[in-house]
């Protein structure tokens, strides 16, 4: 893992990290921040996925979580959102390739080289930071998302459900094959055979049995993806059907923007908190 | 005035917004937030000043200050820091030219037409604030900047002591006669003679017997531009044999970048409100 950068914020360490993914085949870059914490002590993690378009830059840059991490001792994840590099397969759109790597492991050509950012999340860079951070206590993970990024929260949680102890997202993708944005992907990546989505559908897995303890959701009402491609009442009919205990926000005037996110994210840092230290 | 985006963010409004100069002869854009208020209330103004290579845009993105101006009820102002336009004249370095208007009035060739920052911020953008958000009391207003931006605020306070009510900065530039960024655009704006330097030098304008009441300043010691180009010990000796309460901190590890000014901001903005609304 090679540091690219490291800057001391909110007492402090946001740092800036790369390494050659074997699971994507490509160098990758991620953002990682630790509060000031006593030598030895082991911090709880919130992993935040990111939505189309996004590199680890736009939360760590915009996304005015450090506060509330310093605050309560949370260490504080950003992957990137695909491979990246020449030999990386594209789409000239912005919803599909590069920026958009659903957090599927895709399979079919040209996608399933390089395009495996489930494996990528679940698994290898949660090694990786095993690995390289000392502070972290994987014993103790939550986890985050904006739009696409929120489709990447529910989904890794609903599957691995005994690591997270705590979910939430941000104007999260809720069902990718009942939206124009999932059913390109999933398509993309997956090839048409729709009953191989639904391991990829947070309601669709919810309806199949997987289970999360409880989630916590935010959504702007002046989100102009809002009726379109989030669709958030098709999460409560799966939660209550199945007896999750979803809290969705619909908060007034918001949008879809970072400004969205950094009003809630300090809120969703206390919450995920109160969950990884109880 | 044209409104070019609004977001909502923290409960108010943060905008961004275009005119045309009459000072510079150009469009120029502006950043506003507007805290969740009253009909009718007037809420102070807390002027913030960027510096090299910044538009509004950077401390509107990275700045985390709409938290504190929400809590404190306090509107912030991020104008940009030069003319811009194919028919401004520039130069090849990042420290001079576009993005380097070091809120100085040029009174040389090729800068003289557009380059008039200081009238700019000193009366032409007041006046349109004043104009066109009601609920801005432009009889509390309170500046601060960083690092180029540390230089106008503390010269803008200086010359206009009875406006603004408080002043902080960031990593300022405290004397720009005595380090190679100020040298090169003094020279450069205003010509060769160093005595019409020092109505734009902080340092020189207390010893030529400008006052504020009081400064907090806030400087990294892992600062790469500490030694060379800020040198906060000139404004502590300059403050000191005038009689002007500084608060001059030492961030321990502490660098140049948003990452300093958005940890201490928030902090600026509190201090700022004490001063204001006292």
């Amino acid at each position: 893992m090679e540091t690219l950068s490291t800057n001391k914020a909110h007492g402090g360490v946001q740092g800036v990290y790369r390494h050659d993914s074997a699971m994507t085949g490509t160098p990758m870059t991620f953002s990682v921040f630790v509060p000031e914490h006593e030598a030895g002590a082991k911090l709880p993690v919130l992993w935040y996925l990111s939505g189309l378009t996004c590199t680890h830059a736009n939360v760590t840059e915009k996304g005015e979580y450090r506060a509330a991490c310093a605050e309560h001792g949370v260490i504080f994840i950003a992957p990137d959102t695909s491979p990246r590099g020449d030999e990386v397969p594209d789409d000239a759109a912005y919803d599909f390739g590069k920026g958009a790597g659903f957090y599927v492991d895709a399979a079919q050509d040209p996608w399933a080289t390089h395009f495996r950012m489930r494996s990528y999340i679940e698994d290898e860079l949660p090694a990786l930071i095993l690995r390289e951070f000392a502070c972290a206590d994987m014993a103790r993970q939550g986890i985050t998302g904006h739009s696409m990024g929120g489709h990447g929260a529910l989904t890794i949680a609903l599957r691995n459900h005994d690591r997270f102890k705590s979910v939430s997202a941000f104007a999260p993708i809720v069902s990718p094959m009942d939206c124009p944005w999932g059913e390109k992907a999933l398509n993309g990546y997956l090839g048409e055979n729709r009953e191989d989505w639904r391991a990829y559908d947070a309601c669709a897995m919810i309806a199949d049995g997987l289970r999360v303890t409880e989630l916590l959701v935010d959504q702007g009402d002046a989100d102009s993806f809002l009726t379109e491609q989030l669709k958030p009442e098709l999460l409560r009919e799966a939660c209550d059907a199945a007896g999750i205990d979803l809290t969705l926000r619909m908060q007034p005037g918001y949008d879809h923007s970072y400004y969205f996110i950094s009003t809630f994210l300090p809120e969703h840092v206390a919450w995920h908190a109160a969950r990884l230290k109880g």
